[in-house]
């Protein structure tokens, strides 16, 4: 089975929005074994629109177009593709008197073009469209499948996974490819590289391909198959023999996120924390806090940018401050010591380092970072170099703290 | 000047990446006066994108083509032009001791396959790669403009701006369409409806669109003129009409952010900053850290999680937490005044919420946030209801404190 994406809108051909709709559908289609050979976009112009369409009805098997279903005259998806096919429109009464209900409760008037919504090519199946008022068409036409589908990606995708995808289950045929996503983090490209590097060569079915990330290494495994099942085995003999390699580097997969592995891995170890930071302006704690349930070991967390509140707040002496400076792993153990004691904490992270653009001097240049950890057997501290710009150091310097955590955690957890 | 953008490669059609460079150049290209009429993505396929190119070329003056450069196998897009084009290669020789020199620094060895990126066609212009090891291509073939660009985002853009554009300048011929952005905060979107909905119905060139984002609006002006100086004026009398409505509801432009356009008048007022968070978790902070040079202003910031940590770090009274709870405008003013009085700074900002999933009460509902402002004439709190995810209800309630700081910076910066 042949498939094909048609996008309308000439947003798409202006710049002003990205084909993530083409994205979406051809990794779903892919997860059916049913192959995508062709995107297109094309704007709001009936011509073009219906050149297009016929060329994809000479090649394809399956024809899916997204967009032009809206009110408004720009939007003639509905009615070129009937009259590429030669079906004439008719109105859904059904679908007409949702309508109707719709803008009665919006106190809003319903127009004529409002009314073009519910017009429907003869012999062509309605699909429900829950989260708007453009409602999407099946046609099926001299052998080949043709679906319409709203524009707005929360339409598109509710419908996709509620009409679409079950009527397309067992008509793929073709081969199934599914991927799978392994997160790496602490490790250097090259070390890593180093150690899968004949995995990532070798291997032509699965796949194996790195990512690189600002803070981390996105490893996507790719199987290809005759069924799901199989297409899962093959990805879970890679994934066993990538994990054999890179061990605890490995924090999660799929949507997981550091801070919600290390948040997991905290909650469960009955820990509680406190964290202070400066460099990384609070992202730290920002991070850990997107987990839910996170109150029931973060206990607080400082953001002491200056010397006074370093002072202040953390109780870091000012001879030391003046001895090391604020950014030294004699400063970074200080504060991580002492919010430990502080807060009552089991654990502390501290993060102390220059963020830049400014403030970096020739021994202390921007991007340096050190960050401590304190537990109940005492404080470890580290030192990084990173580079990239403010966002990029910051990120980086909370990501290897939560590494650091992480690392713990995995070693000391009952 | 008809133009046509071909993507290459099937990690496009299997949906592992979204085809944003289609995106890009269709941008760069109505910013030029040359209109785009269609984009095609196709898989590493030798026929189909022959097939692909040729209708490209059979009705486009301009065909660009993206990805495919690379030293794979997989990497068709050089060989297949130049077979359909009937265009033999040779090899560049300076772009291939580039490629020698590269190897020899990088200590690795340059296989046949490196060399097939120093292949030209006969009478190609060779563009520069500043970012990596595939050059890009410029074709004149009877009338056409056939461009070959590298995939990678980063090489692209790079060598867009510096070798594509450059001569394309004064091609384009049709109308040349711009965009501008302003940024709206603290305004519901029915209040900007309706202060703003005869400049969105009415207009058909410029045109203005609303895009409604979590924590604010983006106004789109778009505009379409014979050159671009047109086009901007008639971009210029549009924001003018909309800043007359919206006024200070509009904090900024462009890539400007709301916290970006805090840090500007915190520094440009020459004040002291201090914060103190619960339901935000630190993201308050971190996004006011994220402004260089903030230092000067930004003087801590306390994530205070537990109510113990309110207590001890803030001075929030024990008794003040039983009565009124921590979430409640008591406990949002005792944190804001407390924090301004311990740390010496003119200005605070306190917020204490429920950003869920669970913790919800009936009177207390998840997404119920106090935001409390101290200032040198006193404290001012007020009241949220914010719905959404966890997250979004931090980003919420982080810039609903960012817009109250700022309306303050508005009316009190001398």
């Amino acid at each position: 089975m042949k498939a094909e994406i048609i996008a309308v809108g000439s947003e798409l051909l202006l710049g002003q929005i990205a084909n993530t709709n083409a994205r979406y559908l051809s990794e779903r289609l892919a997860g059916l074994g049913i192959d995508v050979y062709w995107h297109t976009a094309v704007g709001d112009n009936a011509n073009r629109l219906a050149e297009i369409f016929r060329v994809a009805l000479s090649r394809s098997d399956l024809v899916i177009l997204c967009g032009g279903l809206g009110p408004t005259k720009d939007d003639l998806t509905r009615e070129t593709v009937a009259g590429v096919l030669g079906l004439p429109l008719q109105a859904d009464r059904a679908w007409e008197e949702r309508l109707e209900t719709l803008f009665k409760k919006l106190g809003r008037r319903m127009t004529d073009n409002n009314r073009r919504q519910a017009l429907v090519p003869l012999g062509a199946r309605l699909l429900f469209n829950s989260q708007g008022t453009a409602p999407g068409l099946w046609i099926e036409h001299q052998g080949r499948s043709v679906v319409l589908l709203p524009g707005p990606p929360r339409e598109l995708e509710a419908m996709f996974e509620r009409e679409v995808e079950p009527r397309l289950a067992g008509r793929g045929g073709g081969a199934v490819i599914i991927s799978r996503v392994l997160k790496v983090v602490g490790l250097g490209e090259s070390a890593m590289e180093e150690a899968i590097a004949d995995l990532i060569d070798s291997q032509s079915n699965p796949t194996l391909a790195p990512l690189a990330r600002h803070t981390e290494v996105h490893l996507r495994l790719t199987a290809k198959a005759a069924d799901r099942s199989a297409a899962e085995a093959m990805l879970s003999g890679l994934e066993s023999r990538v994990r054999e390699r890179l061990g605890p580097a490995i924090y999660g997969a799929g949507d997981e996120t550091l801070a919600g592995a290390v948040a997991k891995l905290l909650l469960a170890g009955g820990w509680k924390l406190a964290v202070a930071e400066s460099c990384t302006g609070g992202l730290l704690s920002h991070l850990l806090t997107n987990s839910p349930g996170i109150s029931a070991s973060f206990l607080l967390g400082a953001v002491v940018y200056s010397n006074a509140a370093k002072q202040d707040l953390l109780g870091v002496k000012p001879s030391l401050l003046r001895e090391y400076g604020a950014v030294s792993e004699e400063t970074a153990r200080a504060m991580a010591e002492n919010i430990r004691r502080r807060s009552g904490a089991g654990l502390s992270l501290a993060i102390t380092g220059i963020a830049g653009p400014d403030g970096g001097t020739e021994t202390k240049p921007v991007g340096l970072v050190y960050i401590a950890l304190a537990t109940p057997e005492g404080a470890n501290c580290r030192r990084f170099n990173f580079f990239g710009t403010r966002e990029t150091i910051k990120e980086r310097a909370a990501a290897a703290a939560l590494n650091m955590l992480r690392l713990y955690l995995l070693s000391n957890n009952r």
